[in-house]
């Protein structure tokens, strides 16, 4: 294999595929991407197995050939390369040189053979969303999922399309987050959990512009992201997701609307008091138009009152300070209304429209204190 | 105690002390920061034993008083709190309140009884300098010491003062680092050891401004530093310095002339082919106005060119990439002179006026190879 690219064409492609080398592997061979120069032009490609992404390389064949280079060491001399035209040449025993200027480094490479190639997806009948869309849904979703691998389930967020309607739903067991898109084109029904890992490291590679589209394809056992120059795959979650429109209710007691920055803050402050597991709760009192916020652990209790506009009964309810603040970081909305139903019932953050739920359990307080 | 002031104000002062108190230590008091308030003013005192400082806070005192409070959590208050007026006022048994606009913290503290305070240092014939020039100074010199608490001379740098002229030197027996500046005054001859744990603190509280200024005052066992609305104290470290003049030597056999920048991303290029632990040299080969650097691992080899204008023999020798790449990523010129004697002679990298030298000794390596 003779190509030539430029440096920074290399770069941006080697760090999308990066994002799918496994940190620890029992399988060498994973720890490499491969580079294949053929007549569809020159590829790189990399899959630990449940993520492989494909992404192009503009650039000059010189000779065609394929070959699987350690990718931590191939990235970091890629980056370090200065900003020019970059030679890569294999040889028969797939020693690998990269030329650039007067720098000529010779690395040992390994025949792309024993590498797992990527699952085909057939491509029909995509749904196509913004790259910006898409991006910003993981954002706003992807905090709640569960990292505790023995739920499988919960590692993956639902997408569940109906009609043309989008909802993308994570939950941990504690809270539930729930975003809805509204899209151009009518889709088949179809339920799909994709791995919160995978939807991690492709919103890291989206561009996130308004005007790029991601066109998704599946089938039962795989989805396939095709966007930019770039393919991901990536292996569905099996199972039967968590029911959970019979989680949502509509009733509520309480409904308070309040300036979202300043709750935000205010909670931030009060989380200052709560030591790594420390499951201290923060206690909210809602009464006469006032929302006041108190906290009392080992180091030091803090009360901060923040205005609002309340709706129905007073409350004292408690909450582990980091699942509001982790719904508040992601609603762009200036104020939000909580509704509330007792100090043992979930919590709601939503809008009026439901593109947004966020379903928070309250932590038991000892309410006479 | 009953004070106010601006968050800012307050935050930055705090900032400042920090830098003194201990991340580990056996006298839990430590982990606090004092805050006295008397005729004086406000004032922050923080101190680990070896490194002391206070600062003052501008703001108002409406009740005289002292109280020593665990910095972090201090700290970390203050950093979160609204940017406005924040008071503090502490009752009888030390419990503090720090309200900012609706928040209100109590958290406990204690006396100030038990706090180790600042040794005193008479302030008299102070070494002054510009904060801009005892910031670069310390960065330029501060790498090569040495972290082996064994030795504990090496874990300092010397500051030789004669006449109108500073000397500050580091070394960790591998290399040496040699600053000179030439001072307005004529100054008392006097050799002192600062802990380089306390130069690098230093460095990060100094404005580093050109027309800002620290007088530096000394005792047999301490320095003090003196700058803005801070006092920094630290404890001298014991014992004769190296005497580092007669490893010091003019005579060479080969100058080689070449561009900083490309020396260094070209040793920064080669370093990716060393693993942490790996002790692989680059071997340098000077020979026909040429500059070649070669370098051999188990990740891969690489081979680059740089150009030069060379004088004297040729030469091949090996060094340590990181001890060249520290010393020329601190020289500000555009190009650097290195004197070679022969592959075991330590080399020099120093300018005409000799305002800096630093010399490294290189790493033997097989010639004949």
């Amino acid at each position: 294999m003779k190509i030539r690219c430029q440096k920074s064409d290399l770069l941006n492609s080697v760090n999308i595929v990066l994002k799918a080398v496994p940190t620890k592997t029992t399988m060498p061979i994973l720890e490499c991407l491969i580079i294949e120069a053929n007549n569809y032009g020159i590829k790189l490609i990399a899959n630990d197995m449940e993520l492989g992404i494909e992404t192009m390389v503009k650039g000059t064949i010189m000779e065609e050939g394929i070959v699987a280079l350690n990718a931590k060491v191939f990235s970091e001399i890629v980056r370090r390369l200065p900003e020019n035209e970059v030679y890569i040449s294999v040889d028969e025993n797939y020693t690998t040189e990269i030329i650039c200027e007067k720098a000529k480094f010779a690395i040992s490479g390994r025949s792309g053979d024993e590498f797992p190639s990527l699952q085909e997806v057939e491509r029909e009948n995509p749904l196509t969303l913004s790259q910006f869309t898409l991006k910003e849904v993981i954002r706003q979703t992807v905090f709640s999922i569960s990292d505790n691998e023995s739920n499988k389930i919960m590692t993956g967020e639902l997408f569940d399309i109906k009609n043309n309607e989008l909802r993308v739903i994570s939950l941990d067991g504690h809270r539930i987050s729930i975003r809805k898109i509204i899209m151009k084109e009518e889709y088949e029904e179809r339920k799909v959990i994709i791995p919160g890992k995978t939807l991690n490291e492709i919103s890291k590679i989206l561009s996130g512009e308004v005007d790029s589209f991601v066109n998704i394809f599946f089938t039962d056992k795989h989805a396939l992201f095709e966007f930019d120059d770039t393919l991901v795959v990536t292996r569905l979650i099996d199972g039967e997701y968590y029911r959970i429109d019979q989680m949502l209710s509509s009733d509520y007691e309480t409904k308070v609307t309040i300036n979202k920055k300043e709750l935000l803050s205010c909670i931030e402050r009060a989380s200052l008091l709560i030591r790594e597991n420390d499951k201290k709760p923060i206690i909210i009192r809602v009464s006469d138009n006032n929302f006041e916020l108190n906290i009392n652990t080992s180091l030091g209790s803090m009360k901060e009152d923040v205005d609002i506009v309340m709706e129905g009964k007073d409350i004292v309810i408690g909450f582990n300070p980091k699942f509001l603040m982790d719904a508040l970081r992601v609603i762009d909305d200036e104020t939000v209304d909580i509704y509330l139903i007792n100090p043992k019932a979930p919590c709601f953050i939503r809008n009026k429209e439901q593109s947004y739920i966020y379903l928070i359990l309250p932590v038991n307080i000892n309410v006479g204190a």
